[in-house]
């Protein structure tokens, strides 16, 4: 096959534009050759289940699927019966990114709450968190949060712990989409189980992609108490990879030693980096017209710009409107984000605001 | 990360207990780096559209996808409306091996018909197709088949073209769950269109794991009136990989030159081998007690043996019982399936039914 | 509303194409008036729990639904998890006759046996009673038998004993059927706990419509350990009535007097009269050509007519085909078949074949 | 059957809690005895179709189903493609109480506005109508509107052609949920036709049940390009009754003549008394503390109460909390509230809150 694309092209469109990292494409290498039992019983799929405890704890098991919705939809229906409903952010991915799959394909209602920053709190679990026993309401049986949130921002320990203990209180679990947990991670500056395990979440998925594998996401049980049928759903949710010693050898390669937390830290470093010099211009009068519309805490960059701005931009680097009525875009970064490649994005939105 | 495994093992258990074919590799090795759009707005599935089309046809449209089990539910999902049925061999995949995907996620009903060889007639589907108006009845409007089947049989392209006619004829649509599409073509020596399009198919899936892939199926849809909506229900039923470029680039390696007859082929020729040295066997007597249930017609040997001898044989090469009530197991084989492999598990079954 | 239909005119092609009995009438009219709690927090409702709990012992609990699909697919669906799969006879009710709703609203997959007689035994259960903890196989987990059967006959109350303790000694639940219950215990001459909840049946449908309700069934749990949030399922599966006083006051005056056992005695008695009659002109031979199917042992009667006998017999009387292709028809008694009906109906086939 | 409740006893709790017409009690009567065809074989469900059609136009057909919830869901259901959102205000009974029936049966996503009075608007109808072509989202094609709302509210005939036209400019339906309808009818003083067919309505349900059913609910399809396969939708949703003539029966009773208009005239005076004696109530000063939320267009008044007005009101007179958190109650009046009750209600109020 011959090379179809421009191999040095990076922009920073979404953290799954960028490809496979060495170290996972040279575990996928490892894993090959000779026969290895299908559909999860296989040598790496043990050895991953070892490596995930070593980062979850003891009672982790991990379940490797192909992608964050697959990974999202089969947790969350494994932690509610026909009944249920999920307590979401009104931005969670599982309800503006994923096409309908929670309710079509999970069967599950999502009783949404809007916020500022995507981060729920008890008070905002509140408005939708009633109604237990009432056949017409849709039982309200698990909190859904994600971390890093979809609009970049960041739950301290101590706030998902809070979180927790709300639900728990109230009979309900408690599930984190963890697409980009290592961002998180790296972020805050503490082990995954820091702020997961610890903190009383229950299911998590844990996303390799953004990571800088080619495919591959875990549901991570982390109460068994709170799950069940996995092995079951898996299956009939499409899911279940045939010759799964390559998904898990992916998740070994970034969670085995630290190459998860390497990528994770220079895809913050990068945004923290593209939102310093847009300050820094800001601040000199080299840049105008532009704000900033969330906190920069993990990997994404969220700004208002000028009118016209944003397609004049993407005529060298690709991203995406978030909120095209009032000129938002949102900026990610990735583990194979350059500095050039920042700092000359900057000098572009520099000249073209100017 | 470190070997896990060793690579020198391989049994006859099935053609995904095999690794990746170094092309196809090599493939997602040249896709890497930069950054592609992603969900499939990317330079290999543009490229993969024409090599399915230099194959299946100028209609052809190839939606890649996860797995098997997803290529066959959501290609049918898209055939059928929502009060559908599909008639199926008892033995097909769709309804013995996705644990239950299709009624549970697809949401139709399987009308399922006995067969001796895995194959349907216009005679054994006309068992089920009836009864179109009548509200108590799920709606038989696709015809199902898979080939090579599960039972290691063919259809002949006049066979499938029989029976595309029947349901066309009778308002049915004609799927093919195509997991062993190139086996089937190896064994025919005929291009893929032959007994596919050309023979009336609408939709079918092509499979790339068993075939060499790491993973990738696709959905391919040849008569574009037969299916509707692919767009969306490959994303709600989570099979929408968002790093696509790597599933594309790995069924393109297949796909472009000749590497899937070629790997089909040597799979095939790796089974008449087996069948052939064990008739030998037979013939002089060296091998006793051993019958053969179906012929070996693409990739998979059925047969019967001695009490005892298939749990003997395991210890050294793993394969599965087939049907343990009357002692018949399933010898698969794969791209990678050696010579030395073939006559070593001869000689074994050779000195324990001597 | 003026009369749009001849009260007078009546045939043998369900029990469903007869009307209301007069005391059921009488019951929805005496529920009437002033205000009641709805969907089932009303006195009728309650009272009904009494009457059932009287029949079907202390542990059994009814929740009134609409009909009789309804009641089937929310009980079994209560029994079941989401991976799993109901194994019942090929001519059950709810593998014929329901439009798919078992798989595509109860989400299940039915595992089929064929019979002779509609009724199931350990050995045919066998044949898909296996494969617990292979995820891809939809588990059985809970067995189906229908009392009285599709086709007329009936179990014994040890016959049902047996299948429940084999089905129980697999992990399995037994589910049963009982649109056409109240034949059923008629015909045995038994108690309704007789042949339910004391031969271990765990959860059973009790069919009011065919009884001589306007409308109306109730999913009875006999085994409250064997279901699960069906308060829930029964309004999410659009079950749940408002007016739920009038459901139930019909179940009432069937249950809480002899109403459901004269129906069913009068139903029965005219089946068996009619068989009678037909075997009186076979024996006589103003009757020829004609050979029964089945046994008559509850209200319906089955058999072969010879070429054309079966239009014209329908000129007169309204009945079904069973069997189109050998000429096999149905014919159903309801409580409110006259004895003139039956009479005239073997006369007009007399006059047809002799 | 012996009578179980106190038949002079009514309250304001919802116009369910009431009984049957007693022109709607003969009607099933009329319609009983002798032999008719089921699941809609039958002459009753013959004159319905004229009968709907004499009030929504030639193109109009009904499809009688049990209950609200099978209306909406089934109707919606028809009228979407599995990838299909829905959008309707945060009030509508589809998304607070339906037990997530239109996700989990219908398997659309509900993309929800909150609003003021229950009423959507183009403007707030386009907060979620886009996205069109985005596999990610699931598409939305059809509003969903209430008449009269939840909150007692209503739309002109030109606010609902203003919105249908809206809707269809943007390749969506338009779907009513007319629960409420023939209250509508009697407060607008239009024909039925004037705010639906005419308007630009799609697909309706009407409502049966609170208008002086038993039960009883129809899904008119009144365009019949926009809805497909209800047929078999009805009957694999569990919402065909087998002996239909007694549905059918109720509806004509009711909309033969002017039975419904009667029926809603007189439920929306009682609300207007209601309302009204209190208005006085609160200008004399011999209520205070009391203030309606709403304004009160067909038969639901809807107001906040001191602390413990409402609990010490319940012990005479049922009704709901509405918003708990604000003392909001809503009081429902019904075709059988007597002038009587409504002045004993007052005069209970004014007794409490003097």
């Amino acid at each position: 096959m011959t090379i179809q694309h421009d191999p040095a092209i990076r922009g920073f469109a979404s953290d799954n534009y960028s490809g496979i990292h060495p170290e996972v494409l040279a575990a996928i290498a490892t894993a090959n050759d000779g026969h290895q039992g299908a559909y999860g019983s296989d040598a790496y799929t043990a050895r991953l289940q070892e490596v995930v405890r070593s980062h979850f704890g003891e009672r982790a098991e991990a379940f490797p699927v192909f992608n964050g919705t697959g990974a999202n939809v089969t947790g969350l229906q494994s932690m509610l019966p026909r009944w249920g409903a999920v307590i979401a952010a009104t931005t969670a991915h599982i309800n503006v990114d994923e096409g309908g799959a929670p309710e079509k394909i999970g069967g599950f209602k999502l009783l949404t709450v809007p916020t500022d920053d995507g981060k729920l709190t008890p008070e905002l679990i509140d408005r939708e968190a009633w109604g237990w026993g009432d056949e017409h309401r849709a039982q309200p049986l698990v909190v859904s949060i994600t971390q890093s949130t979809e609009l970049g921002t960041l739950y301290t320990a101590d706030e998902i712990r809070t979180i927790a203990d709300h639900a728990h209180e109230r009979g309900m679990k408690l599930h984190l989409d963890g697409a980009r947990l290592s961002n998180a991670a790296a972020a805050l500056d503490l082990p995954l189980a820091a702020f997961t395990t610890d903190a009383g979440v229950d299911v998590l998925s844990f996303g390799g992609t953004k990571n800088g594998a080619m495919l591959g996401e875990a549901v991570v049980v982390l109460n068994p108490e709170a799950s069940d049928g996995l092995i079951y759903s898996r299956k009939f949710n499409m899911q279940l990879s045939s010759k799964m010693r390559f998904v898990s050898a992916q998740l070994i390669a970034l969670l085995e030693g630290d190459l998860w937390l390497r990528n994770a830290r220079h895809a913050n470093a990068m945004a923290a980096r593209l939102r310093g010099e847009i300050e820094q211009g800001i601040a000199s009068g080299s840049i105008t017209g532009v704000a900033f519309t969330q906190p920069t805490q993990s990997n994404g960059v969220f700004a208002t710009l000028p009118d016209g701005v944003a397609d004049a931009l993407r005529e060298s680097f690709r991203f995406y409107d978030w909120d095209a009525a009032r000129n938002e875009v949102r900026w990610m970064c990735s583990f194979d984000t350059h500095e050039d490649d920042v700092d000359a994005f900057v000098t572009e939105l520099a000249r073209l605001t100017a």
